[in-house]
């Protein structure tokens, strides 16, 4: 490998900072609320269902958690379930727009360290509203040179984004935590690819790491990708 | 006016295609729900209460316009509403991600005039998830250039967007039915913009027009747009 990175993309749920945790407390104490009418140990199959269904109509985010939940409440516990729990579940849900960001370990360096040779792009996948709101209070904006929030990270959205900016999949570079989201679609367009795992796994982020021998880097810890980098890619900072 | 219009930016919801009217159907239908519980005449001062403190926390769009009415209908029915009721107000707000893009009279074609002499951009507000949705299905993407969906249209939004795009205030014009997000915003910054009402207005855009005589135009019509634009505006189509 000895490509020339022009633009170095970075996720930022998972990858920056802390999410899916937020969620799995939330989780929690919703379900303390559906243990007075049901059998929450059933309740995953089900919830799965509902939300994978709600991806498709209503996208990422909090604000489809917060539907997925309510719906869920209903449905689970056969209508049985109080007005005044399920605006509980719903009171749960908000306070997920009011947590601190979380920057996981040494990201900022990581950051201060990549945007003096690389153009570093946050490229993440959620809710335009919510995510604006993490990354202004991320106090990481500096570093990126771009920011771009999309509804889906498949293979026709890291196309369309890299025609955009005019770059070459070859000379692009994305990290982040999700297989899924970050790293496949990037291989599968000809791109370059670091994965960082977290770990949290969302259900639905959750596949298989593939075993058709695909070239990505795996590293534990963001720090790591200073020197990978470094080593494999020549360090030049383009103007695209 | 002598000002040569290097971009020429259009809103979506009520400029090009009907939107408030399915929200004001579905608040019908949600209505007669309530009905059954209280006296829905009262309620919509409450309405805008729960609606206006959770556009700060939530944003704008159909997830949040869902969440706004299932604590709406258990706050107004005092926590006596069913929970298969609350279901019926989840799956009417859902129904509004389902409703075909109906584009305004003359949309098609102004749009293909205008895109003959000017660098077009869709610019609209709002979730992004629902919004690309809408664009995607309107038919319409052929025509412009450039297509932005930002969380806020405020003076903030519009400075750094035509930072981005480089492009002097006084090059730019905003069309569009919200005096408060189309029109204001950018003449303060120093832009041009063409007011286009809508007969529905959202009681949230819904702001006095400016007493102060700013210089903005008024058209009935978005089919005026090419004539009036032509004679105000030198026609050049730039490299941007």
């Amino acid at each position: 490998m000895n490509r020339q990175i022009e633009l170095l993309a970075i996720d930022a749920d998972d990858t920056l900072w802390t999410n899916m945790l937020f969620y799995h407390e939330a989780m929690d104490s919703i379900k303390n609320i559906l243990e007075k009418y049901t059998d929450t140990a059933l309740i995953i199959k089900d919830l799965y269902e509902i939300e994978t269904a709600n991806i498709s109509v209503l996208g990422y985010g909090t604000k489809s958690f917060i539907i997925t939940m309510v719906e869920a409440a209903i449905s689970l516990t056969e209508g049985k379930i109080k007005a005044h729990d399920i605006l509980e579940i719903v009171t749960i849900g908000k306070t997920l727009f009011s947590r601190p960001v979380e920057l996981l370990d040494n990201v900022k360096e990581t950051l201060a360290e990549l945007s003096q040779n690389y153009t570093l792009m946050l490229l993440t996948k959620g809710d335009l509203f919510e995510q604006q709101g993490k990354i202004n209070c991320s106090g990481l904006i500096g570093y990126f040179e771009y920011t771009e929030i999309v509804s889906e990270k498949d293979e026709a959205t890291y196309s369309a984004l890299l025609q955009r900016y005019n770059i070459a999949p070859e000379n692009f570079l994305m990290a982040g935590n999700s297989l899924k989201s970050d790293i496949f679609p990037v291989l599968n367009i000809g791109g370059n690819a670091v994965h960082i795992p977290h770990r949290s796994v969302w259900y639905h982020e959750d596949v298989p790491a593939d075993e058709a021998g695909r070239d990505y880097i795996v590293i534990s810890d963001i720090s790591e990708l200073t020197g990978l980098i470094c080593q494999n890619y020549p360090q030049k900072k383009v103007e695209i």
